[in-house]
This record gives structure tokens, C-alpha cells and sequence, in this order.
């Protein structure tokens, strides 16, 4: 397994190449998403790891350098990028509780008027995406700049073909925006909103970009370039609501064997912070029942069991 | 603010002092919980706070010495119990994920046959307290052997009037006990499980008492007498649980506040931990509308504020 | 109080007669539905009622020739019309199930897969109003060109101001098709569905356009004309369907109190069948807190009383 | 199939021997219930039906002098006899509304704070029955005594045997008991209520003994003795919740196949009235997925479809 490294300090190098190994010695990755063609046609096997240290190093083992469809991942940097601008406003239009149900569930929703429980479930992402639209008029667009500057790579793109087979499948996104709409919880047309929330979901990235890119919840909200996108507390504040909602229904089980903030995708890439030390990315597309990469969900619990590096 | 102390090392008295100072100025306290008179009858206005160091020096103030109703907090201490004989096979019979719902719902639990969502909701401590009923034959003894022990305690006792009172408004708990039976999930008769689990909650402690108890957490597994109760990842695994089912339907609001594994009791109480470093309880009887505790969750909340121990 | 007749035979008017001078000293009517604007700004003071026997002669008293806003009225034709063309095949995809559940509620979609309980929620409604469509290419004219034919009135027609205030605030609707498309529940574009579906509901029509309309389901089945709309089997299925779901949540007590196969619509109108003797039609906007005319139920509750007529 | 009659006027009798022998030609019978051993025992071919004429007539097909486990059958007569002492209070404490759910769920009883959505799900019967207790001080008894004195059979019995299988697996309905207790919508000891609850249910009676105690139901609230139990309106209330609610979560298939008033028991009864005219009773053990005798509605389908009788 080829190993590729940017710059000189790799204090995780051994640990992730132990890792690679084992992954590589491991059976039975699950399943990619199948709901659209492009994530179903990804070979399970793949497997790629990524760690960004907080100087912007970034070194890795096996595909970390291959891109691959972001999805659910980029709702933590909306996120972000909406919290920056509007501050607790935030938190009247979606809460920050686990959901103790599927993501894409309508059932909660009902029963708390409209507020979604959290940033992370499909629901929640999408008032998030309302709101930055609202506020910059082009949610997608603030979103891909973002991902830029912070990987250093301008290359990274919307992934058309993906956002056209998540409109084509869109269904229950689009029950989820006209339910919330009903309760008054979404200020943009629905068919604008959409466009602009499949968009975000299709970007296409590599390990090696997103471990970058989420270097500011472990240097404490502060940018690549030094400048300052959220408050030390609105940082804690994310990492938070990552640790006990980013990976569906399976937020428990992540904190338990993993123990660190992360979120989950299901093109199969999920990433992870440990705050104040480094930032990690994992890709593989097999999936496990709840929609989390199989062998990246084990590669991160292999990370902190040997680095001792959880949180708890 | 009368200030007791016990051995030399106090890293954390000054803060402590100044949040007592700071709640002290702080209108608005909550209620405390009226569903028993003896809960009814404490003064909001009480407040105590305790730091554990992993030495076993404790230090404190307000009413730090003052035993309450621990409540839900011995769900932690049954949890461990039962963990350290039963190892694994105990996540067979509860999960470890949010519940998404009130501590004492019903719902969740029809939908998920009887397997109660984690062990800190009452149907899932009502598990945990079945299984170590059938492997120790006195639960209730077990987990106060245990709280003296840890404590240093031989004080700590039952409060036979509380006992009385939970188990004279012990209906919701009675449903919940037989409607896991009904699905196989409890083998105790359930008279016998509900009189082990309502002495339980009644043991009446302090803060000194309760933060020293919990050290095993924090030293990741090891007792106070150096004996190992839990393996590092079982410790792991309990402030996991902890950070995310540990504050009824608040867990998310407490993560993103106070950053900290830990356990509210309708009492008033709430341990928390800093793993490695030291455990902390605070106490005031006024709770909010989900049942924590006012002050206590704004202690905690600037003890991580300013000491910047916060997980995240 | 002026009374209208068209033929000789009026069995029931004495009856009718009693009935609206006791309403008439009835204070407290509800309200109107004020969702939209056309249904606030009715009267609830306005009161009519009709009867059509089986012949075809009708009468009424109170304001029995005064258009109203038909919306769920209209459900009851739609349903007869696509079961007259698909038959059973039909309740493969929408059930015959009281909901249990406010009219327009998710929850029991979701746990059901998208099958609506039955036809007259709004999720039902909009099933059957897609498969009216796939099978006519024009679900709403040909209600439109029904109701004509049965009641006589050729001028009967859409109210485009109502259609348009439903499409305005329809995003309740349009989450339940998009969350049913999702299921594969749904054939047609969701946007032209909810076209069809709006005009239907907009339909204004009188009591004794109503009465006329419906009785077919009095006549087993056949038609004003004498032809045969549904087999006698049918006919008696949608009178079952009327009695156990016609009246949103408040099914068992309209039974209970009326005894007799009815639908209510947000408008106030009520239809109701005598099976093999007659059928009726009352209207009054002032809705009770399940959306049923308050005069209206109380209207047809004392006519059964007063006849003897409840099917129990 | 050996025929018996009682006296002469023998109405429906050709029709019945029709249906015996279609029926006795017909494979599939469903599986017996199976959470008891007596239930579990009785074999699926066994059929009998009988019809009660309004003077007390009573003949029948089969093995309809054969008595079988009543179950929840006898959930209407106990409603009958707390209603006629306590008249419309009894339904502040539970509703008539079908409940779109199984029989034995808690989660609609959590949403709506402890109060059943009618007599016949198993929650409701629990409240009737306390209800009734409170009365009387023996529901059970009191019940037994109806039972008789309307079939003229005073060999009606409890079957003890049954009774102690229900106690032994009673934790659901324990569940349901303490869960409203915890609501305050009972008022007697639960054991007691169990007591009384699961006795009733385990009364054993024939097809000639129920459609003949059935018959106040007929004659629109007159006992056999021609003294009054229910009013004129309460009679008609009754069936309307029979009708809507009496077959648990296929009510809506019941009125939409048979078309009566019915209420089944898991043990292969089904009880239906024809309002003015006569009341049947069908019994075979073997059940649908829904927990109503396959050919118990099978039959009471053909009845209706071959003498027009149904209500609609």
C-alpha cells in the first residue's frame, strides 16, 4: 500500500500504516449506498486515511488522496459557516439534541412542530442550508469556497451528475422542506432550497482535503489562514453537537468505540477531531446498516484505542 | 461561603470559590421536583460543589458535605457493577444511543421490543438493575457496599421514606418493569426488581461523597484502593454513555455547554467527570423543565468555561 | 325561515323543519377553518340542510341552495370514481383503516411505508386522486363532470380563488406526496397531482347539489340516470369506509352519535347516507376542534333521533 | 353437520346450513391463538354459528353448543353494565375512537396521557372494568350473572384453568394497569383489577350462549326478562363502537366485509347484532394476523352478502 506524505512532521504515520494493515486483513466491508448509481458503483474495498496536524501537515495511507462523493459531511461545515454569521439565532430553528431516529425521519419532526432535533439529520441540514442561503444567497457556492481555502485545493467541485441523481431521488427531502415550510421553518422557495442542499451534498473530495478543511474545529474556530470563522465556545459548540449526532443513529455507539467528535457520509467517508491535536478523514464506501463506513468506523476506533487520543 | 477542605493539593478551589461567588448572584433556580415530599421540601436555594482529585483529595463549597436524594446518578454506579461481572453481553439487552424522548417514555420502547435505548433512561436502569440482581442477589446492597467503599463513607445509607414515597408513586416504573417482562427482557419478579431498584435511588450522599465515587472514572477504571473495577475501554465506554444519555432529553444541550461526561439526578445533583484529571459533583435542588438541575448545569458549565477542561 | 321544494314528496321536511328551528336557538357554532381566506370569511350563523330521496326529488330548509366550499366532501367522489374503474386493486395501496391520527398527520405513513390507512385522510385522498389520474388524465374534470350530472346542475364548477389559496399554503400536501413518491406510492408528477388534487377540493357546491350527488351510495350503487356506477358490493364498502373514517378523528363518535355513513369537509358540509332510503346533506362553517360543522353534527344527530334512521 | 334447534321459527337456518357447508369446504382456517396453552389446544377446523331471533329463539350450525374461551367478547357486556350504572362519565375516562394501532399498544396511550381511545382495546376494557369494580365490588361476578341470566344457561362458568395462563402471562396488561395508574385513570388496586380482568376474559361459553345474551343489543337495550339494561341511545351507542372499534385493527375491513355490529375474541368468537332483527354468534379457533377467526368473518361475510342484512 502506497504511502504519500506532504512535509516532514508525521507523528501518526506508523499508527495509521498499522491500521492500513489490519483494515487490509479485515473481511466484510458492507455495502455502498445504492440509492443512486454513482455511490453504488464504488468498490467497497477502498480504503483511504488521512491526518491533518494543526500546522496544516497532512500525510496518509492507501486512498487518501482519491476523491470521493463528501454528502453528509459537508453539513458540519454549513454549519459552521451559518453559525459564524448568525450566531445562537440559530438554535431557535434547530436543536442540538440526538434524535433517537433514522435521519431522514418525519416522525419527530411532527411531533416538535417542525424544529428539527439537530444540525445533522436531513431535516436539520436543510433549515441550516435555508438559513445560509438567506443569508449569502448562494449556500453551495459559500460552501465550496470554503472547502478551498481550507484544503488549499481549488480544484474541488460540485459533483453534477451526483446533484442531478439526488434531485431525481429527492422525494423525501423535498417532503421534509414542505413539512417544515407547513410550520413556517423555511424562509426559501423549495425547489431553491433543494437545489442548493444537493448541490452541497455532491461535492467530491479527498481524505486528504477534508481532514484540512476541518482543521478549524481543532485549532478552536480559527482558520488555515490564521483568521478566526467561529468563537472558541461555538467551536466546542460543534464538536459537541459531532459527538453526540454526527454519525444518524449510531451517535452512541461512535462515542463509545471511537470517543471523539466525527460525522459520517454515505459515500462512505467520515471525519473526526481531536481538539487541539489534529483532524482525521477515513474513506470506505462499504456501509454498515446505519448508513457508517464499515472500515472506517473500525480504523477510527483502532486510532484512538492505540493512540489513547478519545476524549474520554 | 464556608469552605472545608480535607488534604493540601486543591488545584481548583479558586474556581470553585468564584463560581459559588458567581451563583451565589444568580436569581432563578428552577424547582425542585415535587413527585415525592421529600424531594419537594429542599431549599432551591441550596447549592454545594466538590472537585475529587485522582489522589482522592477532595475539596469543596457552599453545602458540599450536605448529604441529597442521589436519585438517577446511582444509575452510573449499577451500570459499572453489572458491566465488570456481565462484560459485553449486557449491550444485548440495552443500547447505548440517545433516546431521543422523555426518560420515562414508553414509546421507544414498543418500538424497539422491549430493549430499552441506553442504561440511563429508567427502563434501561431497570435492566441493568434485573441483570445485577440475578448475579449478585442484592443489587441495592452491592451498589451502597460500593458507594461507602469508594467514599470512604460508612455512613451512606437508604432513605427508607424515600424508598417508600418511589415506590408508592411507582407506577410509571411498575408499566415500564412489566413491559419489558412481556417481551422477555427482565427475569426478576417484578415486585422484587422495583424494591431493589427504588432503594437505590434513594441512598442519600454528598457531594464529597459522590465525587470521590465516581474517581474510578476518571483513573479509568481503578477503585480507590488501587483494585481495577472496569478495563480502560469499559471506563471509556461508561463516560461515553455518559456524555450522551447522561442528562435525560438535555444530553446534547449539556455537551455543548459543559463538555463533560456526566449524570444528573432529579435530586439535584450531577457528577461529572474529566477523564484522567479528576470528578467533580455539584448540587442544587431547583431543576428545569427537563429535570436537571439549574444551578448545578451552570456551575459546570463555567468550571469548564474557565479552566478550559472541556473534552472538546 | 324560507323552505325551497322542487317536487311533491317530502317525506322528511317536517323533521328538517324541527331540526332548523332548534338550531336556530342554538348558540356557539365554532369557527370557520381560517387557513385560508374564502373559508374564514363564511357566516357560522349560515345553516342549510337537504334531503334527496331515491328518486331524485329534493328539499331542504335554511340556506339549502347556497353554495359552499366542498373540500374533503368531494373525497367521497373521487374514491367512487377511480373504484368503479380499478376495483379492488385500488386497496393495494390505500387502506380501509380508521387512522387513529389527525387528518393530515405523517407519522402513520412513515411506520406503514407509505401506504395511507384509507381514503379519506388527506394522504388517501391524494392516492386515490393520482390513480383517478393515471387512469383519465383529468381526476378533477371528471369529478367535476359527475357532480354535474348527478345533481343536475350544470353550472356547478371549481372556485379558482379557493384552488389557489390551497396551493398557496399546500405545503402539508405537498410533503405527504413527495413522502409517499418516495414509497413509489405515487405515479404522477407530484406538482401536477397537487394541481388536480386543489381543484377538486375547491368545488363549490349546495346541499342539494350534495344530496343528489350521493345518492348513488343510497341506491347501491346506481346512478341518477340508472346506470351503474358501482356494483351493490362496492357501494356498501364505501359507505363502510364513510362510517368508520368520514369525519377525520372523530369517527367513532360520529357513529355513535349519528349512526349513519357520512364525510365532512373544512367548508361545514356534511353528506350522509340512509342506505336504500335517502340521503342528506347539512351545512353550517363553524367547525369544532376536529374540524366537523358543529351545527351539522348536531343537525344530523337529531334527525336520526328523530326518525329512527341510524343504521344501529 | 348434525343440526339442533330450540323451537320453531327458524328463519335464517337454510342459510346458516349453507354456510356450514361452504365453510366445511374451504381449507385455511388461520392458527389457534398460542400465548396459552388452552387456546393453543383447540382445533382450527372446529366451526360452529348460531343466530338468536329477538323473542329468544336461538338455533345454529355446527358446534354451536360447544363452549370456547370468550376472551374479549365479553369486553361488551362489561362495557353494557358499567353504562347502564354509570351512564356518559365513563367516557371522560375512555374514548370511541377507533385506534388505529394493535390492541395491547401503549404508544397511543402515552400521546394521549393515559386515556384509552375506546372500551375495546385491552386498555380500555382495564378502565371499563375498574370502573365497574367500583361499582360493584365484583365486576367479574357481576358479569358471570349477565351471562346467565340472558342465555338461560346457569352452568356459565369462569375456566380457572384459563384465568391462571392469563395471570402467568398478564405483563402487558400489568403494563397497561400501572401506566394508566400513573395517569390516575384507575382507581382499584392493579392486582385486583388483574384479578377481575382476567377473569372475565376466561369465562367459556357457546354460540348459542353468546347470541343469546348478545339479544339486548338487538332489541335496542331490553333484556331477555324484558326489563331495561341500556337506553334507547346508549343501545345504539354500543354498537356504534362495535362497529368502529369492535374487530381491533381490521375494524374498518369488518364493516367493509360483514357490514354489523361485531365484536371477536382471540378465542375464534365473534359476536355481530342486526339492530331490530337478531344477533349471531360464530366460533372457530383459528385466527388471522389481526387475532379475528378466519372463518368466524368468513362466515358473517356470507351472511350478510346472502340475506342482505348488513347495515349499509
Amino acid at each position: 500500500m502506497a504511502i504519500m506524505t506532504t512535509t516532514s512532521s508525521h507523528t501518526f504515520l506508523p499508527v495509521l500504516e498499522r491500521i492500513a494493515e489490519e483494515i487490509g486483513h479485515t473481511p466484510g466491508r458492507g455495502r455502498p449506498a445504492d440509492y443512486i448509481p454513482a455511490l453504488a458503483a464504488r468498490d467497497p474495498r477502498s480504503f483511504g486515511m488521512a491526518v491533518a496536524e494543526l500546522d496544516g501537515t497532512v500525510y496518509g495511507v492507501g486512498e487518501w488522496r482519491e476523491p470521493f462523493s463528501t454528502q453528509s459531511i459537508t453539513k458540519v461545515f454549513t454549519l459552521a459557516l451559518d453559525l459564524a454569521r448568525e450566531g445562537d439565532e440559530l438554535w431557535e430553528h434547530v436543536g442540538r439534541e440526538p434524535s433517537g431516529n433514522p435521519f431522514n425521519s418525519l416522525v419527530q419532526l411532527e411531533y416538535e412542530n417542525g424544529i428539527p432535533r439537530n444540525p445533522f439529520i436531513n431535516a436539520g441540514a436543510l433549515v441550516v442550508t435555508d438559513r445560509l442561503q438567506t443569508r449569502t444567497e448562494d449556500a453551495a457556492g459559500q460552501l465550496l469556497d470554503f472547502l478551498r481555502a481550507e484544503s488549499g485545493n481549488p480544484a474541488l467541485d460540485f459533483d453534477h451528475e451526483v446533484a442531478a441523481s439526488e434531485t431525481a431521488f429527492g422525494d423525501r427531502n423535498a417532503a421534509l422542506a414542505h413539512f417544515m415550510a407547513s410550520y413556517g421553518n423555511i424562509d426559501n422557495d423549495v425547489t431553491v432550497l433543494l437545489d442548493q442542499y444537493f448541490r452541497q451534498c455532491s461535492v467530491a473530495a479527498s481524505c486528504a482535503d477534508l481532514a484540512l478543511a476541518t482543521g478549524f474545529l481543532a485549532r478552536h474556530g480559527i482558520r488555515a489562514d490564521g483568521t478566526r470563522l467561529l468563537t472558541r465556545s461555538q467551536a466546542k459548540q460543534v464538536n459537541a453537537v459531532m459527538l453526540t449526532c454526527g454519525t444518524y443513529d449510531a451517535a452512541g455507539d461512535f462515542a463509545y468505540r471511537v470517543g471523539l467528535p466525527g460525522k459520517s457520509g454515505v459515500g462512505g467517508g467520515i471525519i473526526a477531531v481531536v481538539p487541539g491535536r489534529c483532524t482525521l478523514c477515513v474513506w470506505s464506501p462499504g456501509l454498515d446498516e446505519r448508513g457508517n463506513s464499515v472500515a472506517g468506523v473500525a480504523a477510527l476506533d483502532r486510532f484512538t484505542t492505540l493512540t489513547g487520543l478519545s476524549v474520554f
